[in-house]
């Protein structure tokens, strides 16, 4: 180029590019080293950056030094391998080096015209998922369903409920907005996603039942099918369940196959959310968990959670993709096209709220061909016995007591000391910085929650991880 | 790590990222010469891929040789200097590489607490683009406002419409439902994600009011404030308008003064979608395009579109930031902490419908840093220049006329054969590889698109795309 350019050059992009990589295997080295938690105040790190952007450009150098200066004192280390806080959010080199290369192409995907491949590789992906789950074909792209990669099961659960809110209306919502009829059924234990849902789509919270769980805090679908014959009985309409596979406070299994039965009987759209837990059905053995999926009109789960697939990647499936793209379907002139109107062809805009759409797919692809199916199986495998192993050192200790049935990698246990001794217990730990686990509500009693699922923990790390809680614990 | 693993470890990660750097960086180098629009047909790249997962890994020089192979082919090059279809979703070296580093990292930000550099680094980023494009200072997080990033501008103004929505009904719809009452506002060039989002939000799309629009396809406020009139007298509920600062057809202006002062008067939520445009604001001259925003309850605009900042990245801002929070808040048990219960902080799930969230602002504030405001000045002001350039090149050809005013960086014209001479004519030129441009309808008549923005395009390419565009019309 002849013209002036602030731009980076091609060479420069290779220096720099070298520079950053050297960085982020730098810091996976040492990761493990690093207090997880942040230590920093509210404010701290706000105080250490310029108050207002650079008139003149800065060298790449001087922005790099500042990750390691500035950015990381407030980071918590979500890729730790002592992070067993919430839900893991892992990432695996593959994953990172496709993403970057999304990132490079900067394509748009909003339809298939804009860049096919985008599209197509989309398509096959999720495909491939579907058998490597073992989930119903109604959900594959050559049925009447599909999948496609959306960024958080929240939004995902939101599209699932306005698709049933349409088809219950006959697209009269669409066309007229929402009367306050609708009535929408998940557990108390649900993820709050689905009130966020509920508020967003215009059916309102008190339209929600959050329907009581049974001791396993697995919901009660005889207490279900009672709401549903009482609000249709009082001429309100009932449309959507919303099951969920693995609770996010305790990985509790909602009973699918009643659930469903109940769905089909009163012809309610039945959603299935298994934002981390899907991942376990990579394991034929854990399969069990998604029985009565069959029965679902869509289903969710996030490779971004335990599928080592870097934020942002879940993937919903419908069995009946019509009654999705007819919910989001809005074609303006200037995205008219032949391929669209060949109707050959998937545009995925018309599969979730945004328009634009990035090249997803290849980070999830690099995942799956780097591991291999046998690969992924490996790792979920042994988080899972890791994970069980934990749970028997918590039954033999104790002072200790396990909170809720432990099927997968989320262990649930409580300090028998009482609710301030576990906040205590769980503040202690995590200002350490030797590990981080964070807590739920279960019965009204504080319980911790240890979520075995980062790419690099192994068995010494479980190991340090329970050394400390008992160590704090002896202090209590 | 002594435990088998099937993950990369940091040498290999370090060599397979060298590997990919340098791939991008030798696309970089050849993209000017690639066919900017793909030339498959739908199911080709489908029917390069293997038909299900592999079992065993494979090795990542067999993927990355994948990405010649069987991704390029099928991708439409929005990244070549040759691209002016549509919008710019423009990138740039510095976005690249602190979007890698986001990857890596992984963190969530969800929450403050749950890694609070990323927090408070959007916020602090957020606020020097208050200041850099000349934005009000109600939309500051040191005010009562603030800023966020979303994925998309459809995202954005969806939340705006709820919250404007929540506003008007006092929360009662978040809590009962929405009841068909309430009635939205935007011109018929508006983007179609105000459809989209008047659908999701329970309104309808009847109760989305279009607009008409004046000759130069701006908003007509004297036909606004009569719909408003006439709503109010028919018992419905005007709440929420949208104007947009560069309709996605033909970058038209609407007057937002004339605009604002309705909604002040009504007591309507006013929001401002600059999705492209706003970027222009980062050079004083171009200001004007947002006077009146000053009136404006929300804002968004897209530094993924043109400030060189890799898709996704849209920045959001709202006037009264409690509106927005109190409209999109849930917090379940197994999210409480104390930095959100003392109130110092931004809790960012709670300005938008995704929990999940990735470290977005990392790649913003890279570019900002890269480029200095200065040299991003420089890179708008150029782009405008072109177009400029351009549109006096086809003023001077008596085949072609000017479809409508370009204030900026896109020119809307259309040979003066007809409607099917112009699709012929786009057709022919996409055909060729040589350039992508797009089309729209205004009037009834088929309009070319053609839109400067993009990071590596220089005089030349402009040149070139109106040589030929003057070929292929001379062989009409």
């Amino acid at each position: 180029m002849s013209e002036k350019s602030y731009h980076m050059t091609p060479a420069q992009f290779r220096e720099y590019g070298y520079a950053v990589i050297d960085w982020i295997a730098d810091y996976y080295k040492d990761i493990g080293t690093l207090p997880v938690l942040s230590q920093v105040k509210p404010g701290e790190v706000r105080q250490t950056l310029t108050p207002g952007a650079p008139r003149k450009g800065e060298a790449f150098t001087a922005i790099l030094h500042d990750m390691k200066a500035v950015i990381l004192p407030g980071v918590t280390h979500w890729q730790s391998p002592n992070f067993f806080a919430y839900f893991p959010a892992n990432a695996s080199g593959p994953a990172i080096l496709g993403d970057l290369l999304s990132s490079a192409l900067g394509v748009q995907g909003m339809l298939w015209a804009t860049s096919p491949a985008c599209t197509e590789l989309e398509t096959c992906v999720l495909d491939w998922l579907v058998s490597m789950l073992g989930l119903p074909e109604k959900f594959l792209s050559t049925s009447k369903g599909g999948g496609v990669i959306q960024d958080t099961a929240s939004s995902s659960s939101l599209c699932a409920m306005l698709a049933g809110r349409e088809r219950a209306t006959n697209y009269r919502s669409n066309r007229q907005g929402c009367d306050g009829r609708l009535v929408a059924y998940t557990s108390n234990q649900a993820h709050s996603s689905l009130e966020k849902a509920a508020m967003v789509a215009g059916i309102g919270l008190e339209n929600l039942r959050l329907i009581e769980v049974d001791q396993q805090f697995a919901m009660r679908p005889e207490v279900l099918a009672r709401q549903i014959a009482q609000d249709g009985a009082a001429g309100l309409v009932p449309f959507f369940v919303s099951a969920t596979v693995g609770t996010t406070s305790s990985n509790a299994l909602d009973p699918l196959p009643a659930i469903g039965a109940i769905c089909r009987k009163n012809n309610i759209w039945f959603h299935v959310d298994a934002a981390m837990s899907g991942t376990a059905a990579l394991c034929p053995e854990l399969r069990y968990i998604q029985d009565g999926l069959d029965l679902a009109d869509s289903y969710t789960f996030n490779p971004h959670k335990w599928m080592f697939t870097n934020f942002d990647c879940n993937c919903f499936y419908v069995a009946d993709r019509k009654a999705l793209i007819d919910t989001l379907s809005i074609l303006p002139e200037y995205l008219r096209n032949q391929a669209t109107e060949s109707g050959a062809v998937f545009d995925y805009r018309d599969w979730h709220i945004p328009l634009g759409r990035r090249f997803r797919s290849l980070k999830l692809w690099f995942v799956i061909r780097h591991y291999g199916v046998e690969g992924l199986q490996f790792h979920v495998r042994r988080h899972v016995e890791l994970a069980q192993q934990f749970l028997e050192w918590v039954r033999q200790d104790d002072r200790f007591e396990v909170a809720a049935p432990a099927p997968l990698n989320l262990v649930c246990f409580r300090h028998r000391g009482g609710n301030e001794r576990n906040t205590m217990l769980m503040d202690r730990l995590n200002t350490s910085g030797d590990l981080y686990l964070t807590h739920t509500r279960l019965n009204g009693k504080v319980t911790l929650r240890f979520c075995v699922g980062q790419t690099n923990t192994t068995q010494m790390h479980v190991e340090n991880a329970w050394k400390r809680i008992q160590e704090e614990a002896g202090k209590l």
